[in-house]
């Protein structure tokens, strides 16, 4: 990084410091190792080696094209020049360049640890190998690079914010509305439709059985009504801006600015959390890169099965998991111990084929002993033994440890039967399944009884 | 209700068991009972009675005047008369009444079941008490009334979503975006952060320390910059129609109209309840709804010392407690009877207050049995016995049932110790907890040892 503001170093750590204590967040996979962040005393230092440079200077043409030839000056010339201007459009940037094809924009959206859109948008100058590249960049690190396919001033979305910005600017300065009543506007009403479904997907599902045609034939009166006749630029005068910070004072001046950042990104994480789960939009993008990240790491590569527990779950204490008393809630332990045994049975075979096929395991019992504290952001690692299996059950028992200090924290002892799904009755497992089971179950035979299994609550 | 067109009862019909689906998720209490809906053959009929008569018929003034006036001669004098015009302002829909300080806007969004947003306007000739009537009726059915100040066409949230729609117009028209590209640069950034912070809040963040008053200053330029110069209204030809619905149909057509609406619910629902998590913005107000619901609800009342089971908790399975065998996941019968201990502690005086004071119950061990399946949307009760009790120890029994049924589905057993929080250590309870925990148990006394306590996984 190279920025000659004073204060730069500590408020790039800030941001990183937010970036570490949301981002895990969003993943179910072990992330990568953190890079280290190098404060260059020169731009030229900064870009030399770079494969991926990014200016973010201030939005004035002069100083971008200054500072794009700088860069040219210094960097490879494979590397690729994104831009995160808001506004100007890649050839623009690319005036007086030495290698114009090398520039892009790639514009990304604060907070960019959460939100993962980027707008690229290449010139005709770039080649196509170039765009391609970056967007293999982009989503390698679990970014949702959307690849403009004509040069237009301010991109995409800017163009759509800017529109709400001046409606906005308007509605102040006629006191038809405070800063406060329209942000409630949108987060209690087409806000809360936007993060997982956009206008026009909405739409469809406004116009109901008569079809998008019909819809929009209907809605496009509209649009001449009289509505649309306040479309000039409202003029910002120091007036109108002091009224709209202090509306915004009234708003949120409760909130310190790390409050206030800490709040959006635990709901950014949850929001794209829910949709994670019900694999769609953003969240079927984070899934994708949950199996990218899994790919890359050593450390989730199937266990061997050895005279060893089996490593059947590794991650970290979520926000969401936190309880009123700051500590992980105990549905939580039972939700890691879970997983944990979802992983373990699909290393014996029953995996969603076997699950859809018809038959799986239910839990029909559970024994949960807290040990040890543990905290949010920590790492969570549960070892699992088996301890007893037949035809239709296995007995299972979790060691959940504090991956940091190696503490065990908990341990779930669960009793499973092998159920026919439709008929709602036990059966035995398949002859593959068994023979994976009795395979564990030999090489954990001559481990202890681990402390605590077959107890009633109470007993020591 | 009243609507003369021929399929209008299949078609509420449809939307009311979305409603049924998808609200009573978002409570965590009961919900009042279902009432009535009685199509009427007549407006008279519909109208003559009602306290709130809600307008929606097709935005044209001469139809909205002509059945203002219908209702008007039916009605009573007090009802408050509210329309979900999108457009027209309430000294419009006035013109020409009977009594037209009766008239306001009251503009819902859809899914109107969800989505709590009601834009409330009134004009001059409408009371403050009336307003202020509507805003509690609206409140009351856990809707968010924003009452708007002054009169304007299209009033606050459309201007806005007007303006997204010129724009995404244009962007279509001109080939810059598909419907797909446009929903992704929207669900993939901005309508993340709108969700739960609208436009101004979330760009006081990225004012950051300079502040709001420097961060509209600095963007007040870019309004004049070329990218506002489109802002005419396309032509909404045929090809250009076209052409919309043909995008949609690629981005949306592998749904059908009833599974995007029920993906896009358990997305509402699922984004509401991670504010309603947090205590922020819709979330809060879901919480405030429930302490509503609480206090109107009979069954919710403190439940009296005797030789039974304490009832504490009173639910229904929700859709995300569901997993990929479509039964509740275990986890999340852990959640279940962790609320039903949360709300023992709260009985017996371990509050709030008490636990901000600084001491709590932590559970050191649970014992789960899945005695019976439960499926979604089905009742749950948790009735909870106290087995045994000292000055630093509970041990709590919950039996969980299926309340539509009486079937027993599974059982906890959970270990409680009391616990000074700061230090990390036991302690006795406090004199009052303890005197209401004696006399639990002297109540609980003679009520025989829960079949299942005391074992061990397996033992019967």
């Amino acid at each position: 990084m190279f920025d000659p503001a004073p204060d730069a170093e500590r408020k790039v750590n800030e941001v990183i410091s937010n970036a570490r204590r949301a981002l895990p967040a969003l993943a179910d996979v072990a992330m990568p190792e953190e890079g280290t962040l190098t404060l260059c005393s020169t731009l030229e230092e900064a870009v030399s080696e770079a494969q991926w440079i990014q200016e973010s200077v201030p939005e004035r043409l002069d100083l971008k094209h200054k500072v794009m030839a700088s860069i040219q000056a210094a960097c490879r010339t494979d590397a690729i020049i994104g831009s995160s201007t808001s506004g100007f459009k890649p050839s623009e940037l690319q005036e007086g360049a030495a290698n114009p094809g090398q520039i892009m924009v790639a514009h990304p959206f604060n907070p960019v640890y959460l939100v993962p859109l980027v707008e690229v948008v290449p010139s005709q100058q770039c080649s196509p190998e170039q765009v391609a590249t970056a967007k293999d960049i982009l989503d390698g690190i679990g970014m949702k690079p959307l690849v403009v396919r004509k040069e237009i001033d301010a991109h995409i979305a800017d163009r759509l914010l800017e529109a709400v910005w001046r409606e906005g600017l308007w509605l102040i300065n006629d006191d038809v509305a405070t800063t406060e009543e329209i942000d409630d506007a949108i987060r209690f009403g087409f806000g809360l439709r936007w993060a997982q479904m956009g206008l026009f997907e909405t739409y469809r599902i406004a116009g109901g059985e008569a079809g998008m045609a019909h819809f929009i034939g209907q809605f496009g009166p509209a649009l001449a009504w009289p509505w649309t006749k306040l479309m000039d630029v409202p003029e910002l005068t120091d007036e109108l801006i002091q009224k709209i910070a202090d509306q915004s004072d009234a708003q949120s001046g409760m909130y310190d600015l790390r409050q206030l950042e800490q709040i959006r990104d635990d709901n950014l994480v949850g929001i794209m959390r829910v949709q994670k789960n019900a694999d769609w939009g953003v969240g079927a993008m984070l899934r994708e890169h949950d199996q990218r990240l899994k790919a890359m790491s050593p450390e989730q590569a199937q266990p061997e099965i050895s005279a060893e527990p089996l490593q059947m779950f590794s991650g970290k204490v979520l926000p969401a998991w936190i309880d009123y008393n700051g500590h992980m809630n105990e549905a939580n332990y039972l939700r890691v111990f879970s997983d944990a045994t979802d992983n373990f049975m699909a290393f014996v075979g029953v995996d969603d084929d076997y699950i859809q096929a018809g038959q799986s395991y239910y839990t029909v019992e559970t024994h949960i002993r807290h040990l040890d504290d543990i905290k949010l952001g920590q790492g969570i690692e549960v070892r699992t033994q088996l301890i007893a299996q037949s035809a239709k059950k296995m007995h299972l028992f979790h060691f959940m440890y504090n991956r940091e200090t190696g503490d065990l924290i908990a341990t779930g002892e669960h009793m499973l039967l092998h159920v026919d799904i439709n008929a709602g009755k036990t059966c035995p497992a398949t002859d593959t399944v068994q023979a994976k089971l009795t395979a564990v179950f030999n090489s954990h035979a001559d481990l202890p009884v681990p402390e605590g299994a077959g107890n009633a609550i109470g007993q020591k």
